[in-house]
């Protein structure tokens, strides 16, 4: 990825700006792979895909998803505005467009609609390691009318735990909380502003215990209240034990009842299909004050200092119209977030910046048709390939294809009964025929392997 | 695809920005199926993706690709711009964005240098049929440092034979010609202002050879050289013979000559390989101004109204850094242009609006598992399912999997000896595992289909 440094408006000189990350091909093979494992994933699943425009009305990105205004980019005509007095933004998530889209389509969906988006969003922040202006995210989602199924809460992990098993990122874990206990719990004990007790103890990572404490004190509580918010937040099980762990700090209330049995029914689902993956951590919160149930962070074990890769939660309206409302429950990769740290620390890599196995030599010019038919007879059968640029000797025929790293060059009439294609890293050259060759599985497509493990 | 209407900033009514298309889930598989078969074919050609940053310095943008200031969107941070005074624009095509890519990265990328990128691009112009303001485009280029072989100008229809040949849209043909050609002859005839008389013979489609000729003539051509005008722009040939039809009409230029030369080469490598797509037509000229020899268009037979589906050409200088000049040569596959159109008018419709091809039945609540645990097992063999949302009566089950046009519902435990799957189109429904069942191919994934053929 290219070093963040300041925007150049010179035509001969030529900087990247800061934030936009881009890839080098061989890069851009990673984050290729990791996006088709997603979207292959999640469709396994019956997510339906959707895209919608970048930009939305601003009065729609106002106000949504928290304190955003600022981050904003507005975008409009350089000539003047469209004549329809309408003020756009690009979208900052994928999750507000989706609201809009259910909306402006609710009569041509069927619900429960279960839909995932793969695209670009932009947010006019400071950019910082791993965070992005412009940064992709890998959304799911289940949205209904009027109800929506609770089991849906216990699906979302599956389909994440899924992903994440079939990403080269070793062990992770996601974290699941019900926002119900904390606010059950907190009122169980006398405490009544539960937001502002939510936002400190969600600072328990960055600040440590003794801080949140201390804050929990200035906003009101007793140092009593303030240590059973602590003791709460401490609780991390990966079975069904938080429960009694709960009830041991002796507080009860119809709200922490309904999330404690919410959350064991996550948990319970989770324990049966992905075994391990997923842990009750009744100190996740995330900020967004659209959640009113289960809430969902995950970490990759090892680098949890890159904080959470992938969040969500469930929404009792993810969308209303007056008529009806669409509560939902949904979860979002961050792609750009995961990528930017492991090909940015050269955790992994692709084993080529071309997607062709092969290279087909050049004898001389006039023999290039051959060269073509050779790799249209590859291709037919699924092999990428590409022949040979220009009739230079062999030599520099084979560099060509070693410093892209393909692993094949195939040299037409080579042999005495035709065709030879040699093994570049090996060194054998072997006859073969461009209408039967069968090149190994793994030299097919590009390897994209975790290289510190 | 939505009906374009102008935007709302309502929050409880919701209508489309008109020119920013959004596809329901049925027509955005059909979408991704184009997309998919693009991708693939130009991996199998050996072309390496990449992707650029969505906006580039509104400097860059301006005065490249002719008279676009009108049409770009401005970009900058709602609360105020980034504090480096740089001036943002979304970019409208992702030819720009490439030049500039191979500029800052020109010490990392191996040349020649074989991209594809398939992205968004943005133009503020007024929507109309087929022309939108937000559309996705497909690029292939091959770049080289300094000199650029010409056969790579012979590669560029056959990969774009390749890709159309794989879309469910029937019959097109690619219609190339060598911007010398016109040049050398306007200048073997006496007419001294080229782009002029380009621009003029460029409108033949739209006004027809009488008022060609008039204009010509209006801009000081005499009548005989307007008729030797349109007498070059009326050979079309599938094979070599336009070279003699050009010689008949007895105009001589050395530029001529070179380009007869290379037309005839790129026409030749077609015939041996891409048979029947290929037609040199002296009548395009393409609009841009940094085309300087092949120039390529592409329709599909039929519809012809729709106009060129997929351009490009050869360029002599793609991006220069005062040190090196990147000659190359590209084309461009307009995608929501030809989407837009077909999915527009019902020509190509996806057989289901899900990419599940099995819904597992829930016998009831209590059950929820063993269903979880047959999804599991599908999946983990490659079918892609989802577990009913609710156990009502199974024609309810049943109705849920036909409204998504989803061709199977599996029982689990419902026959004697374990489970049995239903094809709900025929009713048949036989004992099956979930370890072991093999979905036909042709349900495996959603069918994309030509409607009126």
């Amino acid at each position: 990825m290219s070093t963040p440094q300041p925007a150049s408006v010179a035509t001969t000189k030529v900087t990247p700006i800061s934030g936009f990350p881009e890839y080098l091909p061989s890069e851009r093979i990673v984050e290729q792979r990791f996006l088709d494992v997603i979207r292959e994933t999640f469709e396994l699943h019956g997510f339906s895909s959707i895209e919608t425009r970048a930009i939305e009305p601003v009065d729609r990105l106002l106000g949504k998803g928290g304190d955003t205004d600022k981050e904003i980019y507005g975008v409009s005509r350089l000539s003047g505005d469209d004549g329809d007095g309408a003020k756009w933004g690009l979208h900052f998530d994928l999750t507000v467009p989706f609201a809009r889209y259910v909306l402006e389509n609710s009569g041509k969906l069927d619900f429960p609609f279960r839909r995932y988006q793969i695209q670009k969003a932009w947010r006019g922040e400071r950019p910082q390691e791993g965070r992005y202006r412009e940064f992709t995210q890998a959304d799911i989602d289940v949205v209904d009318v009027g109800e929506l199924s609770p089991h849906f809460e216990a699906e979302m992990p599956l389909v994440i735990a899924d992903v994440f098993s079939r990403f080269p990122v070793g062990d992770f874990v996601i974290q699941v909380n019900n926002r119900k206990i904390p606010n059950g719990f907190y009122q169980g004990i006398g405490l009544t502003d539960i937001t502002t007790t939510l936002r400190i103890v969600d600072k328990l990572d960055k600040v440590g215990p003794e801080k949140v404490s201390a804050m929990l004190v200035d906003s009101g509580a007793t140092s009593e209240q303030a240590g059973k918010c602590l003791a709460l937040a401490a609780i991390r099980t990966h079975d069904l034990s938080f429960v009694d762990r709960v009830r041991e700090l002796g507080v009860t209330h119809p709200v922490l009842d309904e999330g404690l049995e919410s959350l064991a029914a996550v948990i319970r689902t989770a324990m049966s299909h992905a075994p391990g993956k997923v842990v009750a951590d009744l100190r996740i919160a995330r900020g967004l004050d659209y959640y009113t149930g289960t809430v969902y962070e995950t970490q990759i074990v090892g680098q949890e200092d890159w904080g959470s890769v992938c969040s969500g939660g469930r929404y009792d309206a993810l969308a209303s119209d007056g008529r009806n409302t669409y509560p939902g429950v949904g979860i979002s990769i961050g792609v750009s977030r995961i990528l930017g740290l492991l090909i940015g620390k050269g955790l992994v890599t692709a084993s080529r910046s071309t997607p062709a196995a092969v290279l087909v030599a050049l004898r001389d010019d006039e023999s290039r048709d051959e060269s073509v038919a050779v790799a249209a007879a590859l291709r037919a059968r699924g092999i990428a390939c590409e022949v040979a640029p220009s009739a230079a000797r062999f030599g520099k025929q084979i560099r060509y294809a070693e410093r892209r790293g393909m692993p094949y060059v195939w040299f037409p009439g080579a042999g005495e009964s035709g065709d030879e294609v040699k093994d570049i890293r090996s060194g054998e050259q072997v006859p073969a025929s461009a209408d039967s060759w069968i090149a190994p599985a793994a030299d097919l497509r590009p390897t994209v392997t975790r290289t510190d493990v």
